[in-house]
């Protein structure tokens, strides 16, 4: 089933307790569109670069069935960067550096073929763009997914508001729901984040894992406990990457393939940070997958 | 199965967003106690308090089936007091008053009939106490399980990694884990202190939940999501007691059994927490456990 899906392709500077790497790929909308790519066809990306960006990262992309048509590719502008250092407690980091580059004037009109896709994602992005992107859809839409950060919640929440009201599903983090919802208890929450509009919550709780709330009901998926968390960058966009492309490729969005989903996408998760950029996303195996789910099933199943 | 529990017995002040309580009933091996009273007959309590600790709460401790033989009554001294505040995060909280009061010269000396205890749960004490028990037992124990926490590493480590090298399961918290091993990943903190004698290690996290590493296995038990966390108060504690209380009813410390006993521990943990004190703990019907069992296997079980 078709997914788009939208959001940042950049470079990262990244630095970890484990080392250092410049210039390296990065973007919400590549490592989802590479999560993606292991559960379904007809990807289509949608996103901004500069003239800098390398080619053969394209057709990296293109060689996993990601169709890159909805890439812009400004000529006179550099693509978006950020430079993160991340200590000790991998769950923290401090943003060094952000120019926006040809982010800042990002005005993403899809293509005709773009319009009828089935599955949405809407990667972290200004409301304002998120709710452009919702209005060139054909409405034939089976399930719409957006993922946000608490800085729109300070600087643009009335869009932020008007851009849940139109999804069907909000991935955000335990803090940022606490934010958004004025509600300490994740419970409570999700309670007053579904009155908003999605019908599906879930919460990213990092190294501990994610909730889904969903019809009153709860499901917790389990991070994998890691040895070394090498660079946890793009974690949560790998994360709502293997989830949708998971969901687009079953066409099911019952609770019970929601909570598959959602193992699917942490299972991508425990993948993407176990090397710098998106490296470990680049060439999976299958049975790689399969095994790596077989650990989530014996982390958490039990017998009463 | 016989079961010791050793451990503080205690009043306390808790203050939580929610309310106050003043001098409330608390302590490790209170909490411990009454949670492992649903599973096991035969729990043996050894502890120490003042003159003023009420008579009806230990009848009321002996109507659950503990043995109160053990409990030193000081005339001359008052019992352990803590006093404590929550802020909004209730996994964080300030301890406003500790007064070890008769829990200075505590001093235990097991009633004989203690001695074959066949499960043991050393609540969190000054590790030479610990040790000082284990001293006395008869050598016919089938598991001993050790609770303590970051100020013992911080005034008696020595004492400490010698209690820890006698001992079957280690039960402490993900910061506790880090300090002592000196390792950030879990994974590689629960090999080092493995290393240093336990069989199994429970590093407990709190509102999410504990892991159980054991045979080169993990397990991860949720832990229940709540709309409201009343009290936290004697959580981990109460984790602690229904933990070794199932083990100790089943009479089983394989790898599957020992996830089962976590999962029982965390539903009474998510009991523990409704209430002030130990309120919640004191009546729960068997129909009342069965259920909230039911909810853990709901919230986490999926199918691949």
């Amino acid at each position: 089933m078709s997914l788009l899906t939208i959001g940042t392709v950049a470079f990262d500077d990244i630095e970890t307790p484990f080392g250092k790497a410049d210039k390296v790929i990065g973007g919400a909308c590549t490592y989802a569109s590479y999560a993606a790519s292991y559960f379904t066809d007809n990807i289509r990306l949608c996103s901004i670069v500069g003239v800098d960006f390398p080619t053969e990262e394209i057709k990296s992309l293109e060689n996993r069935g990601v169709d890159m048509t909805g890439l812009q590719i400004k000529q006179d502008g550099l693509t978006f960067f950020w430079a993160g250092k991340y200590h000790e407690n991998m769950n923290q980091r401090d943003t060094l550096v952000t120019d926006l580059n040809v982010l800042d004037d990002f005005n993403p009109t899809l293509p005709e073929a773009y319009k009828d896709s089935k599955y949405v994602l809407l990667g972290n992005l200004t409301p304002d763009i998120q709710i452009q992107v919702m209005n060139q859809l054909d409405g034939s839409q089976e399930l719409i997914v957006l993922d946000t950060m608490n800085f729109w919640m300070d600087v643009a929440m009335d869009s932020l508001l008007e851009a849940i009201s139109k999804i069907d599903v909000i991935t955000i983090n335990d803090e940022e729901a606490r934010q958004l919802s004025g509600e300490y208890s994740l419970v409570n929450a999700a309670e007053k984040i579904h009155k908003m509009g999605p019908k599906h919550i879930v919460i990213k709780k990092g190294e501990h894992g994610a909730l889904l709330f969903s019809e009153g009901k709860i499901f917790s998926a389990p991070a994998l406990p890691l040895a070394q968390v090498f660079d946890p960058t793009g974690a949560g966009d790998t994360f709502a990457g293997g989830f949708i492309g998971y969901l687009a490729h079953t066409e099911d969005t019952s609770f019970e393939n929601l909570k598959r989903a959602l193992i699917y996408g942490s299972c991508m998760a425990s993948f993407c940070v176990e090397e710098f950029s998106i490296e470990r996303l680049r060439d999976l195996s299958n049975d790689q997958i399969v095994q790596r789910i077989e650990k989530f099933r014996t982390l958490t199943q039990f017998d009463v």
